[in-house]
Protein backbone atom coordinates (compact mmCIF):
# COMPACT_ATOMS: atom_id res chain seq x y z
CA UNK A 1 0.00 0.00 0.00
CA UNK A 2 1.27 3.33 -0.83
CA UNK A 3 1.98 6.19 2.12
CA UNK A 4 -0.72 8.22 -0.03
CA UNK A 5 -3.14 5.28 0.88
CA UNK A 6 -2.18 5.31 4.19
CA UNK A 7 -2.67 9.22 4.93
CA UNK A 8 -6.19 9.21 2.41
CA UNK A 9 -7.85 5.87 3.66
CA UNK A 10 -11.01 5.94 1.80
CA UNK A 11 -14.32 4.87 3.30
CA UNK A 12 -15.98 2.43 1.11
CA UNK A 13 -19.66 1.94 0.97
CA UNK A 14 -21.12 -1.40 -0.54
CA UNK A 15 -24.55 -0.81 0.10
CA UNK A 16 -27.60 1.83 -0.42
CA UNK A 17 -27.96 2.17 3.13
CA UNK A 18 -24.72 2.86 3.76
CA UNK A 19 -24.44 4.90 1.20
CA UNK A 20 -27.31 7.09 2.28
CA UNK A 21 -26.59 7.22 5.32
CA UNK A 22 -23.10 9.29 5.25
CA UNK A 23 -24.86 11.36 2.76
CA UNK A 24 -27.37 11.90 4.81
CA UNK A 25 -24.95 13.07 7.85
CA UNK A 26 -23.07 15.05 5.40
CA UNK A 27 -26.34 16.95 4.26
CA UNK A 28 -27.37 17.12 8.34
CA UNK A 29 -24.41 19.08 8.75
CA UNK A 30 -25.08 21.57 5.90
CA UNK A 31 -22.33 20.20 3.28
CA UNK A 32 -23.42 20.06 -0.51
CA UNK A 33 -22.89 16.63 -2.04
CA UNK A 34 -21.32 15.57 -5.31
CA UNK A 35 -21.16 12.31 -7.27
CA UNK A 36 -19.16 11.02 -9.88
CA UNK A 37 -20.52 7.73 -11.48
CA UNK A 38 -17.86 5.69 -12.99
CA UNK A 39 -17.40 1.69 -14.06
CA UNK A 40 -13.44 1.54 -12.84
CA UNK A 41 -10.04 1.40 -14.12
CA UNK A 42 -10.17 5.18 -13.22
CA UNK A 43 -7.56 7.31 -14.89
CA UNK A 44 -7.13 10.71 -15.14
CA UNK A 45 -10.30 11.57 -16.85
CA UNK A 46 -12.18 10.22 -14.08
CA UNK A 47 -9.88 11.83 -11.30
CA UNK A 48 -10.34 15.33 -13.48
CA UNK A 49 -14.44 14.62 -12.57
CA UNK A 50 -14.28 14.09 -8.61
CA UNK A 51 -12.05 17.44 -8.96
CA UNK A 52 -14.49 19.14 -10.33
CA UNK A 53 -17.44 18.01 -7.90
CA UNK A 54 -14.66 18.82 -5.60
CA UNK A 55 -14.79 22.28 -6.77
CA UNK A 56 -18.90 22.73 -7.10
CA UNK A 57 -19.65 20.26 -3.94
CA UNK A 58 -18.35 20.11 -0.20
CA UNK A 59 -18.15 16.36 -0.21
CA UNK A 60 -17.64 14.06 -2.83
CA UNK A 61 -18.98 10.15 -3.57
CA UNK A 62 -17.75 8.80 -6.52
CA UNK A 63 -19.60 5.10 -7.29
CA UNK A 64 -17.62 2.03 -9.07
CA UNK A 65 -19.78 -0.55 -11.17
CA UNK A 66 -19.62 -2.26 -14.25
CA UNK A 67 -22.87 -1.94 -15.15
CA UNK A 68 -23.69 -5.65 -16.70
CA UNK A 69 -27.36 -3.73 -18.42
CA UNK A 70 -25.20 -1.50 -20.67
CA UNK A 71 -22.81 -4.54 -22.27
CA UNK A 72 -24.21 -6.55 -25.14
CA UNK A 73 -23.75 -10.58 -25.09
CA UNK A 74 -20.89 -9.99 -27.28
CA UNK A 75 -19.15 -7.15 -25.96
CA UNK A 76 -16.15 -6.63 -23.01
CA UNK A 77 -18.35 -7.07 -19.84
CA UNK A 78 -16.25 -10.17 -18.60
CA UNK A 79 -12.56 -8.94 -19.63
CA UNK A 80 -13.65 -4.79 -18.57
CA UNK A 81 -11.00 -3.94 -16.16
CA UNK A 82 -11.60 -3.94 -12.54
CA UNK A 83 -9.13 -2.88 -10.29
CA UNK A 84 -10.91 -1.99 -7.22
CA UNK A 85 -7.68 -1.46 -4.36
CA UNK A 86 -5.96 0.98 -7.34
CA UNK A 87 -9.46 3.11 -8.05
CA UNK A 88 -9.81 3.70 -4.15
CA UNK A 89 -5.85 4.92 -3.89
CA UNK A 90 -6.54 7.17 -7.06
CA UNK A 91 -9.96 8.54 -5.85
CA UNK A 92 -8.47 9.82 -2.25
CA UNK A 93 -5.47 11.56 -3.63
CA UNK A 94 -8.50 13.31 -6.06
CA UNK A 95 -10.29 14.08 -2.93
CA UNK A 96 -12.98 11.84 -3.24
CA UNK A 97 -14.60 11.10 0.08
CA UNK A 98 -16.14 8.34 -0.47
CA UNK A 99 -16.46 5.21 -2.86
CA UNK A 100 -19.88 3.54 -3.13
CA UNK A 101 -18.88 0.25 -4.57
CA UNK A 102 -21.50 -1.78 -4.84
CA UNK A 103 -21.93 -5.60 -5.90
CA UNK A 104 -23.98 -6.55 -9.09
CA UNK A 105 -26.84 -8.04 -6.12
CA UNK A 106 -27.26 -4.68 -4.85
CA UNK A 107 -28.21 -2.85 -8.08
CA UNK A 108 -30.00 -5.74 -9.47
CA UNK A 109 -31.62 -7.59 -6.73
CA UNK A 110 -33.22 -11.03 -7.68
CA UNK A 111 -36.56 -9.58 -9.11
CA UNK A 112 -35.50 -6.64 -10.34
CA UNK A 113 -38.04 -5.70 -13.34
CA UNK A 114 -37.80 -2.02 -14.02
CA UNK A 115 -36.39 -0.22 -17.21
CA UNK A 116 -35.89 2.84 -18.21
CA UNK A 117 -35.53 4.26 -21.49
CA UNK A 118 -34.78 7.63 -23.37
CA UNK A 119 -36.20 8.03 -26.78
CA UNK A 120 -34.90 10.55 -29.55
CA UNK A 121 -31.15 11.28 -28.31
CA UNK A 122 -30.33 8.07 -27.56
CA UNK A 123 -31.38 6.75 -31.11
CA UNK A 124 -29.03 7.60 -33.13
CA UNK A 125 -24.74 7.29 -33.30
CA UNK A 126 -24.02 5.03 -30.06
CA UNK A 127 -27.50 3.98 -29.71
CA UNK A 128 -27.81 2.34 -33.94
CA UNK A 129 -24.47 0.62 -33.21
CA UNK A 130 -24.86 -0.46 -28.95
CA UNK A 131 -28.81 -0.67 -28.67
CA UNK A 132 -28.91 -2.00 -25.58
CA UNK A 133 -26.63 0.41 -24.01
CA UNK A 134 -28.33 3.75 -23.65
CA UNK A 135 -31.09 2.08 -21.73
CA UNK A 136 -28.97 0.59 -19.02
CA UNK A 137 -27.03 3.55 -18.75
CA UNK A 138 -30.54 5.69 -18.02
CA UNK A 139 -31.78 2.44 -15.34
CA UNK A 140 -28.51 2.72 -13.67
CA UNK A 141 -27.76 6.25 -13.65
CA UNK A 142 -31.34 7.00 -11.82
CA UNK A 143 -30.88 4.32 -9.60
CA UNK A 144 -27.71 5.79 -8.95
CA UNK A 145 -28.80 9.58 -8.44
CA UNK A 146 -31.64 8.21 -6.27
CA UNK A 147 -29.79 5.99 -4.27
CA UNK A 148 -27.00 8.88 -3.77
CA UNK A 149 -28.96 11.98 -3.68
CA UNK A 150 -26.19 14.35 -4.64
CA UNK A 151 -26.43 18.05 -4.98
CA UNK A 152 -24.40 18.16 -8.38
CA UNK A 153 -23.08 15.12 -10.69
CA UNK A 154 -20.30 15.56 -13.48
CA UNK A 155 -20.35 13.42 -15.99
CA UNK A 156 -17.19 13.41 -18.68
CA UNK A 157 -17.83 15.00 -22.45
CA UNK A 158 -15.81 11.72 -23.76
CA UNK A 159 -19.15 10.26 -23.51
CA UNK A 160 -20.75 12.89 -25.28
CA UNK A 161 -24.16 11.68 -26.01
CA UNK A 162 -24.38 9.64 -22.72
CA UNK A 163 -24.07 13.37 -21.19
CA UNK A 164 -27.22 14.36 -23.17
CA UNK A 165 -29.13 11.27 -22.47
CA UNK A 166 -28.69 11.59 -18.87
CA UNK A 167 -29.70 15.67 -19.45
CA UNK A 168 -32.75 14.62 -20.79
CA UNK A 169 -33.46 11.68 -17.65
CA UNK A 170 -32.82 14.18 -15.28
CA UNK A 171 -35.24 16.68 -16.99
CA UNK A 172 -37.57 13.79 -17.72
CA UNK A 173 -37.86 12.22 -13.88
CA UNK A 174 -37.39 15.85 -12.36
CA UNK A 175 -34.49 14.59 -10.38
CA UNK A 176 -33.15 17.14 -8.22
CA UNK A 177 -29.34 17.07 -9.27
CA UNK A 178 -27.32 19.80 -11.48
CA UNK A 179 -25.47 17.81 -14.34
CA UNK A 180 -22.08 19.41 -14.64
CA UNK A 181 -20.16 18.41 -17.61
CA UNK A 182 -16.16 17.77 -17.46
CA UNK A 183 -14.37 18.32 -20.21
CA UNK A 184 -12.03 15.23 -21.88
CA UNK A 185 -8.68 14.99 -21.10
CA UNK A 186 -6.12 13.69 -23.32
CA UNK A 187 -2.26 11.99 -23.93
CA UNK A 188 0.11 14.48 -25.29
CA UNK A 189 -1.01 13.36 -28.96
CA UNK A 190 -4.32 14.32 -27.89
CA UNK A 191 -6.16 10.77 -27.69
CA UNK A 192 -9.01 10.89 -25.61
CA UNK A 193 -8.33 9.01 -22.13
CA UNK A 194 -10.68 5.55 -21.88
CA UNK A 195 -10.53 2.65 -19.69
CA UNK A 196 -10.51 0.74 -23.16
CA UNK A 197 -7.18 2.24 -23.97
CA UNK A 198 -5.36 -0.67 -21.85
CA UNK A 199 -6.21 -3.12 -24.80
CA UNK A 200 -4.29 -1.28 -27.46
CA UNK A 201 -0.70 -2.83 -28.28
CA UNK A 202 1.48 -0.47 -28.56
CA UNK A 203 1.11 -0.22 -32.72
CA UNK A 204 -2.60 0.03 -31.79
CA UNK A 205 -1.68 2.99 -29.71
CA UNK A 206 -0.59 4.77 -32.06
CA UNK A 207 -3.48 4.89 -34.68
CA UNK A 208 -5.20 5.12 -31.78
CA UNK A 209 -4.14 9.05 -31.95
CA UNK A 210 -5.40 10.01 -35.04
CA UNK A 211 -8.64 9.99 -34.14
CA UNK A 212 -8.86 12.90 -32.21
CA UNK A 213 -6.74 14.84 -35.20
CA UNK A 214 -9.14 13.66 -37.71
CA UNK A 215 -11.97 14.91 -35.36
CA UNK A 216 -9.75 18.63 -35.55
CA UNK A 217 -9.50 18.73 -39.19
CA UNK A 218 -13.42 17.97 -39.50
CA UNK A 219 -14.41 20.65 -36.87
CA UNK A 220 -12.07 22.82 -38.29
CA UNK A 221 -13.47 22.35 -42.13
CA UNK A 222 -17.14 22.95 -40.49
CA UNK A 223 -16.37 25.86 -39.14
CA UNK A 224 -15.14 26.94 -42.29
CA UNK A 225 -19.12 26.39 -43.75
CA UNK A 226 -18.26 23.26 -45.85
CA UNK A 227 -21.24 21.09 -46.29
CA UNK A 228 -20.89 18.39 -43.34
CA UNK A 229 -22.10 15.33 -45.76
CA UNK A 230 -18.69 16.40 -47.67
CA UNK A 231 -16.66 16.40 -44.19
CA UNK A 232 -18.36 13.41 -42.67
CA UNK A 233 -17.70 11.03 -45.65
CA UNK A 234 -13.91 12.64 -45.97
CA UNK A 235 -13.35 11.98 -42.31
CA UNK A 236 -14.56 8.25 -42.30
CA UNK A 237 -11.58 7.98 -44.81
CA UNK A 238 -8.91 9.31 -43.33
CA UNK A 239 -9.63 7.61 -39.93
CA UNK A 240 -9.24 4.22 -42.16
CA UNK A 241 -6.37 5.93 -43.53
CA UNK A 242 -4.72 5.96 -40.87
CA UNK A 243 -4.83 2.47 -39.46
CA UNK A 244 -8.22 1.77 -38.18
CA UNK A 245 -10.06 -1.37 -38.91
CA UNK A 246 -13.66 -0.09 -39.50
CA UNK A 247 -15.27 3.02 -38.37
CA UNK A 248 -18.88 3.09 -37.02
CA UNK A 249 -19.79 6.59 -38.03
CA UNK A 250 -18.43 10.11 -38.28
CA UNK A 251 -21.07 12.83 -37.37
CA UNK A 252 -21.14 16.20 -36.91
CA UNK A 253 -24.59 17.28 -35.32
CA UNK A 254 -26.75 19.86 -33.23
CA UNK A 255 -24.94 20.60 -30.20
CA UNK A 256 -27.77 19.84 -27.85
CA UNK A 257 -30.15 17.19 -29.72
CA UNK A 258 -28.12 15.91 -31.85
CA UNK A 259 -30.09 16.93 -34.50
CA UNK A 260 -28.44 16.63 -38.06
CA UNK A 261 -27.62 19.39 -40.54
CA UNK A 262 -28.65 19.90 -43.82
CA UNK A 263 -25.54 21.03 -45.70
CA UNK A 264 -23.61 23.34 -43.55
CA UNK A 265 -23.56 23.84 -39.90
CA UNK A 266 -25.48 26.81 -38.70
CA UNK A 267 -25.39 26.47 -35.06
CA UNK A 268 -23.91 24.84 -31.65
CA UNK A 269 -22.49 21.80 -33.03
CA UNK A 270 -20.17 18.34 -32.46
CA UNK A 271 -18.24 16.06 -33.87
CA UNK A 272 -18.65 12.64 -32.53
CA UNK A 273 -16.81 9.07 -33.75
CA UNK A 274 -16.66 5.69 -32.81
CA UNK A 275 -14.07 3.83 -34.89
CA UNK A 276 -12.44 -0.12 -33.88
CA UNK A 277 -8.84 -1.63 -33.85
CA UNK A 278 -8.96 -4.77 -33.77
CA UNK A 279 -11.30 -5.81 -30.86
CA UNK A 280 -11.40 -2.35 -29.12
CA UNK A 281 -13.79 0.18 -30.05
CA UNK A 282 -13.26 3.89 -29.40
CA UNK A 283 -15.08 6.58 -29.67
CA UNK A 284 -14.51 10.67 -29.49
CA UNK A 285 -15.66 13.80 -29.93
CA UNK A 286 -15.06 18.05 -30.21
CA UNK A 287 -16.96 20.50 -30.16
CA UNK A 288 -17.25 22.90 -33.36
CA UNK B 1 -69.02 27.35 -1.72
CA UNK B 2 -69.77 25.12 1.07
CA UNK B 3 -69.03 26.04 5.28
CA UNK B 4 -66.72 23.40 4.79
CA UNK B 5 -64.00 24.83 2.34
CA UNK B 6 -64.08 28.37 3.57
CA UNK B 7 -63.24 27.21 6.80
CA UNK B 8 -60.71 24.39 5.21
CA UNK B 9 -59.11 26.32 2.39
CA UNK B 10 -56.61 23.82 0.24
CA UNK B 11 -53.21 25.27 -1.03
CA UNK B 12 -52.92 24.47 -4.60
CA UNK B 13 -49.08 23.81 -6.09
CA UNK B 14 -49.88 24.18 -10.08
CA UNK B 15 -45.60 23.71 -10.63
CA UNK B 16 -42.88 21.29 -9.16
CA UNK B 17 -41.26 24.16 -7.47
CA UNK B 18 -44.15 25.33 -5.29
CA UNK B 19 -44.96 21.46 -4.40
CA UNK B 20 -41.22 21.24 -3.51
CA UNK B 21 -40.90 24.48 -1.40
CA UNK B 22 -43.77 23.38 0.44
CA UNK B 23 -42.92 19.93 1.19
CA UNK B 24 -39.72 20.77 2.50
CA UNK B 25 -40.81 23.42 4.55
CA UNK B 26 -42.45 20.33 6.14
CA UNK B 27 -39.59 18.58 6.39
CA UNK B 28 -37.52 20.90 8.00
CA UNK B 29 -39.70 21.52 10.70
CA UNK B 30 -39.57 17.61 11.75
CA UNK B 31 -42.66 16.68 9.71
CA UNK B 32 -42.99 13.62 7.82
CA UNK B 33 -45.09 13.71 5.06
CA UNK B 34 -47.74 11.33 2.98
CA UNK B 35 -48.59 11.56 -0.33
CA UNK B 36 -52.41 9.86 -1.85
CA UNK B 37 -51.56 10.54 -6.30
CA UNK B 38 -55.12 10.19 -8.08
CA UNK B 39 -56.51 11.20 -11.11
CA UNK B 40 -59.42 13.38 -9.30
CA UNK B 41 -63.47 12.52 -9.47
CA UNK B 42 -62.74 11.88 -6.16
CA UNK B 43 -65.10 9.46 -4.10
CA UNK B 44 -64.55 7.92 -0.88
CA UNK B 45 -62.50 5.45 -1.94
CA UNK B 46 -60.01 8.29 -2.49
CA UNK B 47 -61.05 9.98 0.83
CA UNK B 48 -60.14 6.87 3.04
CA UNK B 49 -56.78 6.97 1.30
CA UNK B 50 -56.15 10.62 2.24
CA UNK B 51 -57.30 9.43 6.01
CA UNK B 52 -54.50 6.27 5.90
CA UNK B 53 -52.10 8.64 5.25
CA UNK B 54 -52.90 11.21 7.96
CA UNK B 55 -52.67 8.34 10.11
CA UNK B 56 -48.91 7.71 9.03
CA UNK B 57 -47.88 10.99 8.36
CA UNK B 58 -48.29 14.92 9.84
CA UNK B 59 -49.02 16.49 6.57
CA UNK B 60 -50.66 14.83 3.45
CA UNK B 61 -50.19 15.86 -0.06
CA UNK B 62 -52.76 14.55 -2.91
CA UNK B 63 -52.40 15.32 -6.58
CA UNK B 64 -54.69 15.10 -9.13
CA UNK B 65 -53.26 14.78 -12.96
CA UNK B 66 -55.51 12.75 -15.33
CA UNK B 67 -52.13 11.09 -16.65
CA UNK B 68 -52.47 11.00 -20.55
CA UNK B 69 -49.91 8.43 -20.97
CA UNK B 70 -51.71 5.01 -19.05
CA UNK B 71 -55.11 5.61 -21.60
CA UNK B 72 -55.14 4.06 -24.99
CA UNK B 73 -56.00 6.42 -27.89
CA UNK B 74 -59.21 4.41 -28.06
CA UNK B 75 -59.59 5.18 -24.45
CA UNK B 76 -61.79 7.44 -21.87
CA UNK B 77 -59.27 9.94 -21.63
CA UNK B 78 -61.37 13.20 -23.28
CA UNK B 79 -64.49 12.06 -21.01
CA UNK B 80 -62.79 10.99 -18.21
CA UNK B 81 -64.58 13.27 -15.11
CA UNK B 82 -63.00 16.27 -14.30
CA UNK B 83 -64.02 18.51 -10.95
CA UNK B 84 -60.81 20.04 -9.41
CA UNK B 85 -63.29 22.81 -7.18
CA UNK B 86 -64.86 19.81 -6.02
CA UNK B 87 -62.16 17.85 -5.59
CA UNK B 88 -60.17 20.14 -3.50
CA UNK B 89 -63.48 20.52 -1.11
CA UNK B 90 -63.43 16.64 -0.12
CA UNK B 91 -59.72 16.92 0.01
CA UNK B 92 -59.42 19.63 2.34
CA UNK B 93 -62.12 17.78 4.12
CA UNK B 94 -60.20 14.58 4.46
CA UNK B 95 -57.21 16.36 6.21
CA UNK B 96 -55.63 16.86 3.16
CA UNK B 97 -52.97 19.62 3.45
CA UNK B 98 -52.10 20.14 -0.15
CA UNK B 99 -53.38 19.92 -3.64
CA UNK B 100 -50.65 19.46 -6.39
CA UNK B 101 -52.38 19.97 -9.23
CA UNK B 102 -50.61 20.17 -12.23
CA UNK B 103 -51.11 20.92 -15.75
CA UNK B 104 -49.86 18.22 -18.44
CA UNK B 105 -47.16 20.61 -19.70
CA UNK B 106 -45.80 20.90 -16.27
CA UNK B 107 -45.89 16.79 -16.13
CA UNK B 108 -44.74 16.34 -19.88
CA UNK B 109 -43.06 19.41 -21.25
CA UNK B 110 -42.10 19.89 -24.70
CA UNK B 111 -39.36 17.47 -25.46
CA UNK B 112 -39.90 14.61 -23.08
CA UNK B 113 -38.45 11.37 -23.86
CA UNK B 114 -38.02 8.99 -20.84
CA UNK B 115 -40.49 5.80 -20.08
CA UNK B 116 -40.39 3.58 -17.24
CA UNK B 117 -41.72 -0.35 -18.18
CA UNK B 118 -41.83 -2.74 -15.16
CA UNK B 119 -41.59 -5.94 -16.76
CA UNK B 120 -43.17 -9.58 -15.10
CA UNK B 121 -46.04 -8.02 -12.62
CA UNK B 122 -47.45 -6.29 -15.35
CA UNK B 123 -47.45 -8.55 -18.67
CA UNK B 124 -50.66 -9.90 -17.87
CA UNK B 125 -54.56 -9.55 -16.71
CA UNK B 126 -54.93 -5.47 -17.04
CA UNK B 127 -51.18 -5.27 -18.87
CA UNK B 128 -52.70 -7.69 -21.13
CA UNK B 129 -55.69 -6.01 -22.01
CA UNK B 130 -54.38 -2.16 -21.61
CA UNK B 131 -50.91 -2.71 -22.72
CA UNK B 132 -49.95 0.93 -22.96
CA UNK B 133 -51.17 1.48 -19.03
CA UNK B 134 -48.54 0.33 -16.70
CA UNK B 135 -46.01 2.15 -18.47
CA UNK B 136 -47.76 5.10 -18.10
CA UNK B 137 -48.53 4.61 -14.62
CA UNK B 138 -44.81 3.73 -13.63
CA UNK B 139 -43.69 6.39 -15.30
CA UNK B 140 -46.21 9.18 -13.71
CA UNK B 141 -45.69 7.40 -10.69
CA UNK B 142 -42.06 7.84 -10.26
CA UNK B 143 -41.81 11.65 -11.37
CA UNK B 144 -44.95 12.53 -8.63
CA UNK B 145 -42.66 10.08 -5.87
CA UNK B 146 -39.71 12.16 -7.24
CA UNK B 147 -41.13 15.21 -7.16
CA UNK B 148 -43.38 15.31 -3.76
CA UNK B 149 -40.61 13.50 -2.36
CA UNK B 150 -43.01 11.68 0.62
CA UNK B 151 -41.92 9.37 3.34
CA UNK B 152 -45.05 7.33 3.01
CA UNK B 153 -47.47 6.90 -0.38
CA UNK B 154 -50.98 5.37 -0.54
CA UNK B 155 -52.01 3.05 -2.63
CA UNK B 156 -55.53 1.51 -3.08
CA UNK B 157 -56.16 -2.23 -3.25
CA UNK B 158 -58.73 -1.64 -5.75
CA UNK B 159 -56.23 -1.18 -8.52
CA UNK B 160 -54.23 -4.61 -7.14
CA UNK B 161 -52.08 -5.22 -9.79
CA UNK B 162 -50.94 -1.54 -9.98
CA UNK B 163 -49.90 -1.46 -6.49
CA UNK B 164 -47.81 -4.64 -6.89
CA UNK B 165 -46.53 -2.42 -10.07
CA UNK B 166 -45.43 0.19 -8.11
CA UNK B 167 -44.49 -1.48 -5.03
CA UNK B 168 -41.86 -3.09 -7.53
CA UNK B 169 -41.26 0.01 -9.32
CA UNK B 170 -40.00 1.60 -5.74
CA UNK B 171 -38.20 -1.67 -5.03
CA UNK B 172 -36.35 -1.26 -8.06
CA UNK B 173 -35.76 2.52 -8.15
CA UNK B 174 -34.68 2.34 -4.82
CA UNK B 175 -37.00 5.40 -4.02
CA UNK B 176 -37.01 5.99 -0.49
CA UNK B 177 -40.87 5.92 0.23
CA UNK B 178 -43.03 3.53 2.09
CA UNK B 179 -45.99 2.38 -0.08
CA UNK B 180 -48.88 1.68 1.88
CA UNK B 181 -51.93 -0.12 0.07
CA UNK B 182 -55.57 1.39 1.55
CA UNK B 183 -58.31 -1.16 1.21
CA UNK B 184 -61.47 -1.02 -1.06
CA UNK B 185 -63.86 1.12 0.00
CA UNK B 186 -67.52 -0.37 -1.14
CA UNK B 187 -70.90 0.90 -1.81
CA UNK B 188 -73.84 -1.08 0.75
CA UNK B 189 -74.47 -4.16 -2.27
CA UNK B 190 -70.35 -4.31 -2.51
CA UNK B 191 -69.59 -2.31 -5.52
CA UNK B 192 -66.15 -0.89 -5.12
CA UNK B 193 -66.25 3.08 -5.55
CA UNK B 194 -64.41 3.87 -8.83
CA UNK B 195 -64.81 7.10 -10.72
CA UNK B 196 -66.11 4.85 -13.63
CA UNK B 197 -69.46 4.10 -11.79
CA UNK B 198 -70.51 7.80 -12.53
CA UNK B 199 -70.91 6.46 -16.52
CA UNK B 200 -73.42 3.32 -15.37
CA UNK B 201 -76.78 3.85 -16.50
CA UNK B 202 -79.41 2.94 -13.33
CA UNK B 203 -79.84 -0.74 -14.77
CA UNK B 204 -76.27 -1.17 -15.39
CA UNK B 205 -75.47 0.16 -11.72
CA UNK B 206 -77.92 -3.00 -10.63
CA UNK B 207 -75.18 -5.04 -12.65
CA UNK B 208 -72.56 -3.76 -11.80
CA UNK B 209 -73.09 -4.75 -7.71
CA UNK B 210 -73.01 -8.29 -8.84
CA UNK B 211 -69.37 -7.92 -9.81
CA UNK B 212 -68.12 -8.23 -6.26
CA UNK B 213 -70.72 -10.75 -5.18
CA UNK B 214 -68.87 -13.20 -8.13
CA UNK B 215 -65.80 -12.50 -6.52
CA UNK B 216 -66.84 -13.10 -3.30
CA UNK B 217 -68.01 -16.94 -4.31
CA UNK B 218 -64.89 -17.93 -6.20
CA UNK B 219 -62.69 -16.82 -3.22
CA UNK B 220 -64.51 -18.73 -0.47
CA UNK B 221 -65.03 -21.74 -3.36
CA UNK B 222 -61.22 -21.15 -3.63
CA UNK B 223 -60.50 -21.44 0.21
CA UNK B 224 -62.07 -24.93 0.33
CA UNK B 225 -59.51 -26.07 -2.44
CA UNK B 226 -61.76 -26.35 -5.78
CA UNK B 227 -59.38 -26.25 -8.92
CA UNK B 228 -58.58 -22.62 -9.79
CA UNK B 229 -59.48 -22.99 -13.24
CA UNK B 230 -62.72 -24.44 -12.27
CA UNK B 231 -63.62 -21.88 -9.83
CA UNK B 232 -62.28 -19.36 -13.06
CA UNK B 233 -64.24 -20.66 -15.75
CA UNK B 234 -67.63 -20.60 -13.66
CA UNK B 235 -67.18 -17.03 -12.60
CA UNK B 236 -66.66 -15.72 -16.06
CA UNK B 237 -70.19 -17.47 -16.44
CA UNK B 238 -71.69 -16.13 -13.36
CA UNK B 239 -70.29 -12.55 -14.25
CA UNK B 240 -72.00 -12.80 -17.57
CA UNK B 241 -75.44 -14.19 -16.24
CA UNK B 242 -75.48 -11.08 -13.91
CA UNK B 243 -75.87 -9.09 -17.23
CA UNK B 244 -72.50 -8.20 -17.76
CA UNK B 245 -71.85 -7.84 -21.83
CA UNK B 246 -68.38 -9.09 -21.49
CA UNK B 247 -65.58 -10.39 -19.53
CA UNK B 248 -62.32 -9.45 -19.98
CA UNK B 249 -60.49 -12.17 -17.22
CA UNK B 250 -61.23 -14.30 -14.31
CA UNK B 251 -57.80 -14.59 -12.47
CA UNK B 252 -57.17 -16.12 -9.01
CA UNK B 253 -53.34 -15.74 -8.56
CA UNK B 254 -50.39 -15.37 -6.50
CA UNK B 255 -50.94 -12.17 -3.87
CA UNK B 256 -47.43 -11.14 -4.23
CA UNK B 257 -46.31 -11.62 -7.88
CA UNK B 258 -49.61 -12.56 -9.40
CA UNK B 259 -48.21 -16.19 -10.93
CA UNK B 260 -50.86 -18.47 -11.62
CA UNK B 261 -52.09 -21.67 -9.50
CA UNK B 262 -51.46 -25.32 -10.96
CA UNK B 263 -54.21 -27.24 -9.70
CA UNK B 264 -55.92 -25.14 -6.27
CA UNK B 265 -54.72 -22.33 -3.85
CA UNK B 266 -51.77 -22.97 -1.78
CA UNK B 267 -50.62 -19.50 -0.54
CA UNK B 268 -51.57 -16.05 -0.13
CA UNK B 269 -54.03 -15.53 -3.35
CA UNK B 270 -56.68 -12.60 -4.64
CA UNK B 271 -59.01 -13.18 -7.09
CA UNK B 272 -59.41 -10.30 -9.91
CA UNK B 273 -61.42 -9.32 -12.54
CA UNK B 274 -62.17 -7.16 -15.00
CA UNK B 275 -65.59 -7.01 -17.05
CA UNK B 276 -67.70 -4.65 -19.03
CA UNK B 277 -70.93 -2.94 -19.36
CA UNK B 278 -71.56 -1.26 -22.43
CA UNK B 279 -68.72 1.10 -22.94
CA UNK B 280 -67.55 1.13 -19.14
CA UNK B 281 -65.47 -1.29 -17.90
CA UNK B 282 -65.03 -1.94 -14.33
CA UNK B 283 -62.68 -3.82 -12.09
CA UNK B 284 -62.50 -5.47 -8.55
CA UNK B 285 -60.27 -8.26 -6.93
CA UNK B 286 -61.24 -9.81 -3.34
CA UNK B 287 -57.95 -11.43 -1.08
CA UNK B 288 -58.72 -15.54 -0.39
Amino acid sequence: MSSLAETSPLAVARTVQALRETVQGWRKAGERVGFVPTMGALHEGHLSLVRLAREQADRVVASVFVNPKQFAPTEDLDRYPRQEAEDARLLASAGCDLLFAPGPEAIYPPGFSTAITVAGVSDDLEGAFRPQMFGGVATVVAKLLIQAAPDVAVFGEKDYQQLLVIKRLVADLDLPVRIVPGPTVREDDGLALSSRNAYLTPEQRMIAGRLNLALADAARRARKGEPVAVIEKDTVAEIGEAGFDSVDYVAIRDAEDLAPFVGAVNGPARVLAAARIGATRLIDNLPI
